[in-house]
């Protein structure tokens, strides 16, 4: 079997070759296009120096550093899965200059979002925005420190959508699901079936504004069949470096069908 | 043209498809199997847990956390390359479990290097070694800071390798090509040819001790011809985050093939 046929899991998943039969895979192509909206974007319909911005939690933020103003600067993409996908797109499309932006501040929720989103989104006009939120808003219900429900963080993530959208019609919007992995520190079974709202409310606006979805609760799940949960993520919120590039990995395949 | 031929420049001189064409190609495939040794590494022949280091100067290091002790941690791992190597490596590989550790430190020649060789390589016992350096030994002798020589330098890096080699006989290492990028901040045509000569000895080592040799000079020069140099180093000599992702896939195709 050849090196180049494991690339990686979600790459697999759609090569499909008769190698892989004898290496794991985490996802199926059936399971990929089940879960993946389309159309994707074309990366033709970028123009030169567009911004792509990505937005959410700790998982985004990934110690940035938010006194970096370089778009092209690493500290100002943070170590996680934002840098890896903003390193993979200003390495595969060079032409386009691309100007990406990481603006994730760690323990945010929804309505966190919306304080800063004129600011934060809004003034950047990006092409693409990538939104990743929602775990905070379940786990700090879940530990006391926050009297929110699903039903608000459904409501507060459409009226930030739709403010989203009148503000900037022509912005191409990527939907994250929420994800927490059974088996590592943080998350255990009491966060379950509650959890699962969140994923659900994150994937129906994801049809109601006709967006991209990224499944990525599932994409660790499945992960999570190939090597340990704690192998992707440590505490079951937030990424490992391999669960970071598993997630970089999932954005550029279900954004630009890369 | 699908995004999925355009994945990056060093898979598309591999891929070769039809679509290459209409999109400029940084190697084509016989410049780097030209360039490239053989055999490359095969994953098979890695242990589980076994581990690879990455060692060099300030493009190695990359602003890595010294402190840091796991080695799954993107703190230890800095943010350029050898991050960007980690986190393919990890994800590609999950069943190997690899301990990948960064060990540049910003500054150093290669004598430094071997003055921290027993603890920050030699304990270590890597199954993989990749070693970055010169830059610095040429940089610092043309701004007037360092008496060496070309000749120092493979002096030094020919005993640095020998000493490895008896220690770790079962080590498969890795010599990075010391680049300097024309156009940029840094550097300008006084670099030229005496640079070269650095870069000539490092090639020479990589024969002498039959290691892998990944030409980075040549592919960053390639890669300035379909994006200004200073779109893949600001200096001329560290990587933009464009120019760490073009590092760490030369890596993984030079080293594993992938």
């Amino acid at each position: 079997m050849k090196i180049s046929d494991r690339r990686n899991f979600l790459k697999n998943a759609f090569i499909g070759t008769a190698g892989l039969a004898a290496f794991p895979v985490v996802l199926s192509a059936n399971e990929l296009d089940m879960a993946s909206p389309s159309p994707r974007i074309n990366i033709n319909s970028l123009k030169n120096s567009n911004v792509i911005l990505f937005q959410g939690d700790s998982i985004t933020d990934a110690g940035r550093n938010r006194e970096a103003k370089d778009p092209h600067n690493q500290a100002a993409l943070g170590g996680g899965y934002a840098f890896l996908a903003a390193a993979d797109l200003l390495n595969t499309f060079p032409a386009k200059n691309l100007q990406i932006y990481n603006k994730g501040i760690s323990g945010n929720k929804v309505f966190q979002l919306a304080e800063r989103w004129q600011n934060d989104c809004l003034d950047l006009r990006p092409a693409v925005l990538s939104i990743l939120i929602g775990v905070n808003d379940y786990w700090h219900k879940h530990n006391g420190n926050y009297d929110g429900t699903v039903a608000i963080y459904e409501k507060d993530f459409r009226a930030l959508l739709k403010r989203t959208k009148e503000a900037l019609p022509d912005t191409k919007i990527v939907i994250c699901e929420p994800f927490a992995v059974l088996g590592c520190k943080a998350v255990d079974g009491t966060w379950f079936p509650e959890f699962d709202q969140y994923r659900v409310a994150a994937r129906k606006l994801a049809g109601e504004f006709n967006t991209i979805f990224i499944p990525y609760h599932d994409i660790f799940v499945k992960a999570s069949r190939v090597a340990p949960p704690t192998y992707w993520t440590a505490d079951g919120v937030h990424p490992s470096v391999a669960g970071a590039k598993l997630m970089s990995e999932a954005w550029m395949k279900y954004v630009f069908g890369k």
